[in-house]
Order: structure tokens, then sequence, then C-alpha cells
């Protein structure tokens, strides 16, 4: 048969024998590898598996933001696309693919031309014509579903592409994990009813999970997050939790909830505060912080309301929001509940407002006032006098004041109230976000017109979901997740190569014929090897083999060889073994075998 | 245990096909398949592959010369691509990946920012950076090859990616055969001599005949092509040989030559025309063409000598070629010897040229003359007066001019004089390029400043090859030339889908069992089936079968499976079965083999 000719073939035909494919095995020699490695770390990498990545001749910066993938990444992440692929298609979810060159006009349907920043690039071809480059595809998506979603027959139904991707972030950092080139698996699905869509969105979820299982880093967590301008939508963040993420994730240990700082709501508890006082106006010379005037007046921060000014981005229209003076606004939170978008205010004479003296009592400057939650039930305030160098004590929001709405745009912080089991448990962590899906409902259908007719004859909207996973950015995330101080430790499933044979001595006829014929034996099973075939010094060997990060080791050294035996250990040193010469092939295979088992015994069924 | 399954069954099933993985095969209902088939030949589709491309929902036009891809389209490019890596990896080439969006900087280096068209698409980001969209990636090779390859040891070596590339086409056309964005195999070479290249590019060529005879197309042939402006290099087109296509290709079916236009040589006999005469000037009012000329004076056009005029680009300086006048000037070949772009000349008063009536003899105007070759040996010719309704008769060049110099740049014509065993055997036939290799020499790496330290210690610029392939053009080209007047019939290698099982009575419990049954069996077997499952009339479902071409097709009727039979068939009807029910599986794997062994028995070794 054909195919095993070609095998045959390219054994003969590989004249420089860099590489030889058998069994649609690709081995490679490391003395053949593209890519160099190197020991001193740059000196702009600020986290570790931007570091490794290139230190390990993983990837090379092409501009900012945008790289270039050697061999060993290309393969880390082609295996976690057949990965993706393989769970994508496990929910029915069709693999298509659209272009990365958009027409303008596609974006100018849903409205997202105009309304989407800088992020998107726009520019124009030799004709004129105004063109995107896609940095997410429901225009696209919606575009190729409209004809065959006109029949309420034909859903529910998804599809999916691996593809790359472009978002001019104005500030690509930290590597693969925020760039403005990327490869991203987005999926896009379409139904005839809200419960329809939360089915298969539920579906979606223990894909994410098993693809994240699967991947070596079964410990990402789901959160809730916020819905944004979008309205009544679901949406969930898959986060992998480390140091080194940008991102904050709100846990509770206790009763196991998780949200983004946007999604979780802050409960504050103000009972036991001091008793209702007399509202005092007092000189407050210079204290324009809240920390100095808590400090000139004694009192507690806890119990002093202070004001943070924005203004809306669209009218310049000034809102002050008042909150206890140790929270933080959450700008998403406000965001949403306004509905418009806000810049940080520039107070100017004219407007009325009192820079640093802020305060909600007799406060006449025109402008919208929000108050929120956390000072709720305070009943003896300090906060600002409207008046340079003045402070009030004593208020009293209710008695002083009137009824106020109290609005919920805090950032909640570490030791907080879970808003799930209702104890002090909130933990915030850091964490990089490596997924996300999203029910859509009729934003985009909606929109650009798409709808179907029901099996009444009625013409409806169809309700959509979207799905992503950057592939680049979980590589590097499991990276991150997965290193010691030395190189990644790439879990089997996803790395380069499978077991790394390593030959101590290639001036020593018994050392370098047996690690040959280990090499070749294990690629005739139709195993990835990477074979260090190089004459250099051992400390050379290990580092590379380190940065390189294949989970199984074959070390054939003369020393032990002339005892009989090979060592076999895995990257991470868990599992150091000196086997048998005879049994090195058989053991390898089974240090394999509990390397996959454990990964796969924590994928959901 | 998912890897170590997957991986058992992709040995145990790799007879035909490795990609085969039980885990991996896609279990696809036609109800299900999103995409809508139709019967009416769109108006403005002028080749086949076009017009199946859209009636069998292959592709959705995005804008122009931008297409979406449906699964069965995705499917064949994977199919496609599964073989180039094959082959890619055969030739020790290994898989990387250049990002789409590139600094202009890294064009500058080579000069092509500013020499390339406006098929380059230069935009800027957001912070007014000079970016171009990959339209060939050439600079970014050397650009990762720069490190690893500063040491002679590491020669040679060769990477490849598939991956989007844009170029700004002024006229896409064709469906996916002339397309602004698209998928391409592109590979890059180094090495320290031209010998080494020559042997790679020799490697190459084969991997290439490999490839396209894997894929189906075993006729394809490689042809010399125009080595360019690039000087001294060696280049080859792939050329699949259709009326459909966009280029023209010299053969000779005697001796086996091949060539594109620019690089076939033209020779020309004009031994035994009529001797020399007298040079006279006549009246030829109202004859401009030199057909009007040649029918006025009752003169052989064989014997006329026509002037087609040309401004150089960068000066506008009239370059005057004089051709025999029933051979056409090939502009490439032109640009070529002049190493000057050049475009049609705009004849004004003051270039001193005499519209209509331009001649060699006594020709003052301030231009450049080039005589073609096709007038060589001819005593007695008809040219332009170089006054309006004026022409000579009975030029002879040598004896009324001088020595002159003769420069082939005419179209070589069907008839004529093959360059390579010089009997009139010429033949120009039509076809598409499906790729192209080529001996850039040093051009980039010269120009980019790349260099590697020899054994002896001098520094050295490393020559290069470059090797392409674009994935939806082949696809194209492989339903371009497979198909019927219903549809493509995809090779077996590269088709979406392997057996196509058409239920033909829905509601007839005994064939809808029999046939979910043999779906189920083959799908179990490892095989990529498409279940026709649909509840639509028999002509419905074989329009549509015919448009997914799918090559083996198992039919379940009631009436044949009364009679305990089923109907086995190939796509082009070649082959016609009636299998007793209980053989149908083996009798349509035995149906698969032959269909692959049928192609493999074409591919060379």
């Amino acid at each position: 048969m054909r195919e095993k000719q070609s095998h045959a073939d390219s054994i003969i035909l590989g004249i420089h024998n860099l590489i030889i494919v058998v069994k649609g095995v690709i081995i490679m020699k490391l003395s053949k590898l593209v890519g160099v490695r190197f020991k001193e770390k740059p000196a702009y990498c600020v986290i570790d598996s931007h570091t490794f990545s290139l230190r390990g001749g993983y990837v090379k910066r092409v501009s900012n933001g945008i790289f270039s993938l050697y061999t060993p990444m290309k393969r880390v992440t082609q295996n976690i696309e057949k990965i993706l692929r393989e769970e994508m298609d496990a929910v029915d979810c069709q693999e298509v693919m659209f272009p990365v060159v958009l027409p303008g006009s596609l974006w100018e349907e849903s409205g997202r031309y105009e309304s989407v920043g800088e992020e998107l690039l726009r520019f124009k071809d030799r004709n004129d014509t105004p063109m995107v480059l896609g940095m997410t595809h429901e225009e696209a998506a919606v575009h190729l579903a409209r004809e065959y979603g006109s029949t309420y027959a034909n859903y529910p139904f998804a599809f999916y592409q691996i593809q790359t991707k472009y978002r001019d972030e104005a500030r690509p950092r930290a590597g693969l994990i925020r760039v403005r080139e990327f490869t991203m698996k987005d999926a896009y699905s379409f139904h005839t009813s809200q419960e329809d869509l939360e089915n298969y969105y539920d579906k979606m979820a223990r894909a994410y999970d098993r693809i994240f299982e699967r991947a070596g880093i079964p410990d990402v967590i789901s959160v809730k997050s916020d819905s944004g301008m979008i309205g009544g939508s679901v949406s969930h963040e898959y986060m992998l939790l480390t140091d080194a993420g940008e991102d904050s994730i709100v846990l509770c240990d206790d009763c196991g909830y998780s949200a983004n700082m946007e999604a979780a709501d802050t409960t504050v508890d103000n009972s036991g505060c001091t008793p209702a006082g007399e509202l005092k106006k007092v000189h407050t010379p210079g204290c324009k912080t809240i920390e100095e005037v808590c400090d000139f007046l004694h009192s507690k921060v806890e119990e002093s309301c202070k004001a943070v000014v924005y203004q809306i981005n669209a009218t310049d229209e000034f809102v002050v929001v008042f909150i206890r003076g140790d929270y933080e606004v959450n700008e998403t939170k406000l965001v949403n509940y306004l509905h418009e978008d806000v810049h940080p205010g520039e107070i100017t004479e004219e407007s009325g407002l009192v820079a640093g003296y802020c305060g909600p009592y007799e406060q006449n400057a025109k402008c919208r006032i929000i108050y929120d939650k956390s000072l709720e039930g305070i009943e003896n305030l300090c906060c600002g006098g409207n008046e340079t160098d003045y402070h009030y004590t004593g208020l009293n929001i209710k008695r002083d004041i009137g009824d106020v709405e109290y609005v919920d745009v805090s950032k909640i912080r570490d030791g907080d109230i879970c808003p799930c089991c209702g104890k002090k448990t909130i933990r915030i962590s850091r964490g990089i976000e490596v997924g996300n899906i999203f029910q859509l409902g009729t934003k985009y259908s909606k929109s650009m017109g798409m709808t179907y007719t029901d099996e009444d004859g009625t013409s409806k909207t169809p309700i959509m979901g979207c799905y992503g996973i950057g592939v680049g950015r979980l590589a590097a995330s499991i990276m991150e997740a997965k290193h010691d101080d030395k190189g990644p430790i790439w879990p089997i499933t996803v790395a380069p190569w499978k077991v790394h044979v390593c030959c101590m001595r290639r001036d020593d006829d018994a050392c370098r014929e047996a690690a040959d014929k280990i090499y070749e034996e294990l690629t005739n099973m139709g195993i990835d090897v990477l074979y260090d075939d190089r004459d250099v010094r051992a400390g050379v060997m290990f580092a590379d083999a380190d940065l390189l990060g294949v989970p199984v080791r074959v070390i054939v050294g003369p020393k032990a060889l002339a005892n009989g035996e090979i060592e076999l250990c895995t990257r991470d040193k868990s599992v150091q073994l000196s086997v048998k010469k005879d049994d090195i092939i058989a053991e390898t295979k089974k240090l394999m075998d509990t390397l996959y088992e454990e990964i796969n015994s924590k994928v959901k069924k």
C-alpha cells in the first residue's frame, strides 16, 4: 500500500537525514532542530512562560506582540488543536474556516465597525474599500449561516474554526499571553430557543472542562463573568489561577463560588458602626485624601465617604461616585450601571465641584451622583465639605440627605462577604483567561437581520452562543502552570515530543549504538522521539532537555551501560529509574502510559 | 486512556490513510451539514470548479476574492494539508509558523517594501508603524533562520509553514483559483553551496510530483519558468493542463519539452522567403495595421515588419520593438531583456514617432530600437515609412540598415519550432499553476545581511530556495480536473468523506435500519462516512451526492433490499455493483482499496 511505501521512501530519500518520518511520526535529531536555545533570561521578560518561550527556541519575536513559532511550539499548538478538534467534533460542532481579512461592510451591519475601538484594525484595500482584520468572527458566522439557518428544521447547529486573528492591542506583553496576532478556536452556535441555547452552552462548558483536563491543566476554573452592555446574557471565563495572571478572580474556598471582579457583588457589613451624631463642618487644612482627613480627625476610614469623579465619554457630564473610604470603584460595574463609557473626571472651575473636598451634603454641582452600597447603614460619616479645606463629620445620609438609591459599583476585596454563602471568606486570586463561553442572545442575528421561518410560518430571530479558546495563550498558560526554574514540564498530551533520548557520549561506540537503537525502536513503535545526537557536554545536553521539557527522558551513558543499565526519568524527576538495557523500551512505554493515565484519570466523562 | 487507544487505532487502521483514527472520525449526517446546495449555475461563474464550489456548498463569498469555507471544503483542504505535511517532513523540512501581519521594516530590509506593487497590502497599526500582510514569507524566513544559520555546521536546513496569505489582487476571479486571501504551504531552504541547493531542489521537485500524484492529479507537469529579474536562477512551475487555466504553457509532444511562455525561446525559420528586391517608399493611404498594409500591397504578412511601441516605466523613454508581422511581443521577455518595467507607449508628437507608420528605415526618433529574432533572415520586408500613409517595401535590414542585434522577445506559437528537438511540434496549452519551486540564490540573504561563519572562519552568505503550493487553489484545480456535468469527482485521497450512504426511504423500516447499520459499521471501522438520512426524493438525494462528490456510494433502496441486495457504485459510475446485503461492508472496503490503489500506483517511488 501506498502509505507504507511513503515511509520507506522517506527514509531512503532522507539525504540530509534531518528528520525521518515513520508511520506518520516525525522524529527529530536535536542537532538538526532549527532554533537557538540560550541561558540568560532576557531582562524584559516578566513571566516565566515568556522567558522559556525565548530561551527554549519556541518563538521568535517579529514585531511588538507578533511572533514566529519554531517547530517545538508549532508541535505543542498542533497537539492542542487536535484536542480542540476532537472535543468540538464531539459536541456536533463542524469545522469551517472564515477569512482573516473581512469587509468593513460586514462589521457595519452589526454596528461594530463604529463601536469597537482601536483594537479593531481597519484599513483600505487597493480599491479604497474599507476592510478589517478579524479579531472575532460573529459577523462572519452570521454571514455563513444565513441561508442554512433560514428554516427552523435545520436548528440547532454549530460550527468552529481554528484560524489566525489580529487584535491591535495597545500594550502587548508577556510573550504569547497577550499578543496582537494569535491563533484562536472560535465556535458559534445557533438556536431557536433560550432553553436550547442553555442546553448547548452546558454541553460546551463540559467540553471546555475536558479540553483543559486533557491539556494537563485540570485546575482551570470556570468563573461567571460580567455580561457587560449586552444585557441579560450569561457568560463564563475559564481561568488558570497563577500569580503571573493579569486578571483578578473572586473565589470562596468555603462554598466554591467564583466570579470575575465585575460579576462579583460586593456586600458590606456596616452593623456595629458608631451611632448617629451631630453634623458639623470642620476645618481640615491641606487634607485632600481620605487617609489624611481620617488621620487629622482621628476618625475611622470605614466611617468615611470619599468621592470618585468620572465623566461620561459621550457628553463629558460629570458622575460623582460616593463610596466608603476603604473601597475602590470597579469601573466596569459603573459602566454597566450607567450604560455609558466613562473616563476619570477632570475637575474644572465651571464644574462646581471642589477637587479634594467633594461631599454629598449640599452638593450643588451639576452632576450625576451615585451612592455605592458600601455606604449603606453608616450613621456617622466623615465626608468632603464642598469647600476647600473643609469636611463634614457626623453625616447621616438618611437624616441629612434623605432616601437615596444605593448601587453596587465597588471592587470586592480579600476577606469580604461571599455573595453565595454569606461568609467572610472571599479570596482574590490572579489568573490567566484561557477561554470563554458566551450566551450572545440575538445581538448579532438581530442587528444583521438573520431570520428563520418557524414551524408555524412566522419569521423569527435565532439565538446565538459563542465560545473561544486562544491556542497560543493556552500553550503559554500550560508552560506557566507546568515548569520549574529550568524550563517547562510539558504534560505528555501536548508535549512537542513524548520521549527525549540523550546519547551522553557520541564518541563511545557502545553508547552511540545503544542510543541509536532505542531511538529507532521507539520511533518504529510510532512514538514521537527527540534524539540528542550531539557531541556536547552533559551540562549543555541536560539544560537543553530541560528547556525542551519533553516528559520522558532516556539517558544512555557509558558508565551505566557498562553495567547493562540505562537511566529513565521524567522531566520533573518525580520518577528516576535505572533500567536493565533490555527492558528500556518496555519501561519507557510503561512510564509514558503512567503519564497519560495521570492526565486521563482527571478527565471527566 | 484516550491517547493510548487512539494511537493503537491509528496503527491498526494504518492500511489506507494514517489520519484515520476511530476517535477522530467525524460522524456526519447530511441533514446536519451546514451549507446550502442548489441547482442553478450562477451567471458570473466562468469555470466549473467555481460553479461547483458554490452549488455544492463548499465556499461562500465574503468579499471580492475572499471566501469562507464550509465543512466539505475545509475537509478537502485538510486532506491536502496532510499530504503536504507528510511530503515536506519526508524531505527533512520542519514545520514552523510565521505571522500573517509583518512589520514593514522587515520588507524594507529586502527592498521589497518599495519594489512590490499594490498587491502588497500596506497599512499602519494604531501606533502608526508601517505593517504589511504577508503575501510570501522570504523575509520572515531569513528573520527566523538568522541565528541558527550563523554557523556552517547547521547547514543545510529547511522549514515550511501552512498559513494564511493575502495578496491584494486587482482582479480576483474563478472562485478559489485566483483569490486575495488564501492558505499556502511555503517552504524555505538554506544552503552553503549551489550544488547543495540543486540537490535539495531536485528532492523537492520529486516531493512535488508525489504531492500531485497523491492528490489524484498525476498529470500535473513541471515546466521551466522565467527566472525573471533575479538573474541566473532556475525555477519551475507545476501546471495542471486544463482549458480553464489562465496560464499558457509551451509543450512539445515529440520530445517532452515544456516551459512557460516567457521561458520558451522562439525560433523562426525564414528560409525560403522572397529574395532581396528594391527598397521603395509606397503610398498606403489609411493602412495602419499590418494586415491592412499586406492586404493593400498583396504582400505576405510573414515578410512584413511591424512596430510595437513601449515606454520604460521609470523614465518614459520610448522602446520600439520591430517584429515579424504575424508574431506578438512577449512583454516578460522584453522586460527581462531590458531589466526595466515597461508599459504600452503613448505616442506623442514630440516623440518623433509616427503612429501606425513606424519603421526601422530612417527612423530618426529618440528611442531605443529592438529587433526581434523573427525578422532575422528576411530579405524583402514591408515596413512603416515613418510618414503618415507611407510604407517601405523591399527592405533588406542588413543591406539598408546594417548589422543589427536580434533579440528574442516574441511569443512562441502553436506549430513553431521546439527549442529542444528542433521539430515544428510546439503546442500551446492552457494550465493552472498549482505550485512552484525556485532557486532564490542570495537575493534575500544578501539584502538582509544574513551570513554564516564557514569552516575556515570566513563570513559567507547562504544560498536559498523557496517552494510554494496554494492549498485552496489546489483543491479547486482537483475539482477542475476531476468532475462531470453534475459535480466534482473527488480522488479518494482528498475526498471530504470516503463513503456516501444514501437511505432511499426513511419511512421504510427495513431500509432505514439497514442504512443506519451500514453507516455505523463503516464508521466503527474508522472510515469517514457521510450519511444521507434525509426524507427527500431520490432526485434531490442523488443531485446532492453528485455535488458532494464522495468517491464511493452505497445506495440502500427498499426494492433491492427486498431481494437482499444493496447498490454499490463509484461517483463516476465506472463501477456499479449489486451486492448481497451481508457483503456490503467488505465490498465497500474492497472498492475503497481499489480507488486508493489506482492513485497509489501512479505515485513515483
